[in-house]
């Protein structure tokens, strides 16, 4: 992955050994080699470390050639791609969390300004009462900034924006004609949880959001930044109020996600599709362009272009209205069921 | 409707010509006639411009005859009432997405105080650290403003009411002893969402929320502004954290909705009503007086006066339990379903 | 119950006979008996008042013996323990309310800090600007309050804690490395409804909050305090965004709750268990350590250690697919249903 250093500050390089010390891990390999940065499996780039933590060895494509180093289970060290270093441990996950950290830092709140960036608010922006805007951030022509809404460090913001009273946004670039209502929280961290040693972790999360032109964002919505990839929310996208938008989702254009819309983590939903009311889709699903999904539908699966689905699990919404039709005919009034 | 230029600055008049040229829609009548403010059709008043956009023809009653001009597709320029002007469009609802924006403004938080307007904060009212009251507010005896707290231009708040730490309100009106939890948005835009020529676009909403005495509102609710009507809250009516009341709802008095409850729009619930946890109404959906909705139900239609419903979605309780009951029995432990 | 001092006043004691003449009960037995707390009645200790409003006579264990005065409806009187003052009266639940709010006052926003009663911020401790820390509250070393948070009086957190932007806490005690997102509402009134004479009233809800070591707690997640008791989040628990957990929840180690999780109040929920996205749970209910409960399940009853259940109503995990794949069977393609 690419690491925004608007949002995060690099810490590294450090040593194959060095992050061994760190995480109890035995070295298979050069432990001089140098890491600069840290990845999912499957796209780690030259000097990045990943982790495998799979229940089976690892196949063609699952772990990336070009990583550094990769954390893994003992039994797996030779599964590894040739030149990736086998970082050997019982916890691959836990430990690759754990070396993130001496890695990357999500720059923070109170941290001095960093010396060659600016902050870059338009004569014509208007901040009102209360706005904190950090360093680093950029605000476009004519946006305004309700009160007590807080700007993160480095956030760009395009012209013609509406962020609301208490809305808060980090680790993001948002475009132009973006609607980001009271109380949203756009790029706080996903929800990732690994297993340690004492008990559950956050796994890291080090990328950002992307929000294009003419979206709207509901109150009291959170966005989550990815975790290492981005969440992008497409041109013209409509949330509504008290949605939830997990890590590395990608919606499309003119998305329409109705209030207690629920998506999980790297879901990709297509153009034009629209969500009712108290939608959730499990992680990794895709939703196909202009699909219709019927309020409180719970989808675990994927869902083709322009059909209509309903229910919990969803199913093409026919079947599920046939259904709930047929069970009620077999209970009903005079009748005895079968 | 009726506009409350506490919260809404009027922009006009603008003539029909006007419009026209704004929308690029044809004029079918007096071209010179003035526009003052936007409307839904079924009510719209002297001055005021609305648009139809049904699949069939407008229905008697569908179209105010009071209204100076309707933006509707080329067909149905016959069927408007004699004397309203038609304005023929292929996307009637987005033009008059965009004849309200030259008629009607909502208050920034950074315009300038109006003149003729005077912030009224009662001596025994407090105004805890970081709080910001807008111009034009009214806040009664003893209420407390917590800290970070956001009030906007000309809401009026009662007496002995509380409002929470970061909670923010706009275009409303609040009783007496009414309780506003930390966080909670009252007076956000609704959603509502209509296609235009690139895109899903914002449909205008220019209500006002109205909050009777001893409401009490949890924490990081929502409760959306209506769109050419109020959105009402009743009397002694009790919201938990986190529910999302939409525009133009109707709570009677002593409601009571649980967590993660959704209220679409235009619903109507009567006096005394309960609702469960995380239940979900469909739009314009009228629920009676004394109706007990259980939990995690989905309801799409009228529920009369007095029912116990449950299910998604929703029906009476008692079929709903005999559905799950005899389904259980087919499938159960033991017995073979047939 | 105990009543903490750093988060409520006390104003009694008060007579027995000044709760009558306060609440127009009758008295029966002791009027000059004093009274200094409120409590729920199974737990009542010597000086607090409690009420009995059950629709059949108490039980043995149901009022404690302790208990100085309980209000309860007249037919009720002789069935209370000896020694407890009966104060009679139509409604005895809300005369609790009413009582209460003569014996404890929480601590307002707007309080003068007591006089002994210190602020102790840790020199490395950081505060972001526009965050407000109220006097009373004490932040541990290393600890990062965000911008425009809000901490409450009295509110004590430990080390190496990160409060997001715009958060709130109040009532609450926060141990070591625990991180609270943006908007997350931690320590607010639960959601107590009881009827009063002129309709729904907000029972008293005098408890606190505490979060143990290395708890995440998501964006806009609430987290109320307790009513007569505490609201626990054991270590290592791990909560997504847009979360609701209610009075009186006691969460275990490491347990996990996805997006839209709704606790009701009192339920527990034993160490390890994983809660999909938007699972509720009905109040009361416990879920054992391990239980694994799929997303969009309604739990209405207890859940045995180590299963994994799903649906609503929430069932063991394979009857609920067996009965999805056997309606399914009935009414689909080609096949007509019996």
């Amino acid at each position: 992955m690419s690491i925004d250093r608007r949002f995060y500050e690099l810490l590294g390089p450090v040593s194959v050994s060095d992050l061994a010390t760190l995480t109890g891990a035995a070295v298979h390999g050069d432990s001089t080699a140098q890491v600069t940065g840290v990845s999912a499996a499957h796209n780690a780039r030259r000097g990045e470390v990943c982790y495998f933590d799979g229940a089976k060895p690892p196949a063609e494509g699952d772990i990336s050639p070009t990583a550094v180093a990769c954390f893994v289970q003992e039994k797996y060290v030779e599964a590894l791609p040739a030149g990736v270093v086998a970082l050997s441990v019982a916890m691959p996950r836990s430990a690759h969390t754990l070396a993130a950290g001496s890695l990357l830092r999500l720059r923070s709140w109170t941290d001095q300004p960093q010396a060659d960036v600016q902050t870059n608010i338009h004569e014509t922006a208007r901040i009102a009462p209360g706005a904190y805007v950090a360093p680093g951030a950029a605000i476009g022509e004519q946006t305004v900034i309700g009160p007590n809404a807080v700007i993160g460090p480095g956030v760009q913001i395009g012209r013609d924006c509406e962020i609301g009273a208490n809305a808060s946004v980090q680790c993001a670039l948002i475009g132009n004609q973006v609607k980001i209502y009271a109380g949203a929280r756009i790029g706080e961290s996903g929800f990732g949880v690994t297993a340690g040693p004492n008990g559950a972790e956050d796994a890291p999360q080090y990328g950002r959001v992307i929000i294009q032109d003419h979206v709207t964002v509901g109150a009291n919505t959170c966005i989550d930044r990815g975790a290492f990839d981005d969440t992008i929310i497409g041109e013209h996208a409509k949330i509504d109020n008290l949605c939830q938008i997990g890590h590395n989702v990608v919606l499309g254009r003119s998305v329409l996600v109705a209030s207690f819309g629920g998506i999980s983590g790297s879901v990709t939903i297509g153009d034009g599709a629209m969500l009712g009311g108290r939608v959730g889709i499990a992680d990794h699903v895709k939703i196909g362009a202009g699909a219709q999904i019927a309020a409180s539908a719970g989808v675990f699966r994927e869902i083709p272009p322009g059909d209509k689905w309903g229910g919990t699990p969803a199913r093409p919404i026919r079947q599920w209205l046939k259904e709930v039709a047929w069970l009620q005919k077999q209970t009903g009034d005079g009748k005895r069921a079968k």
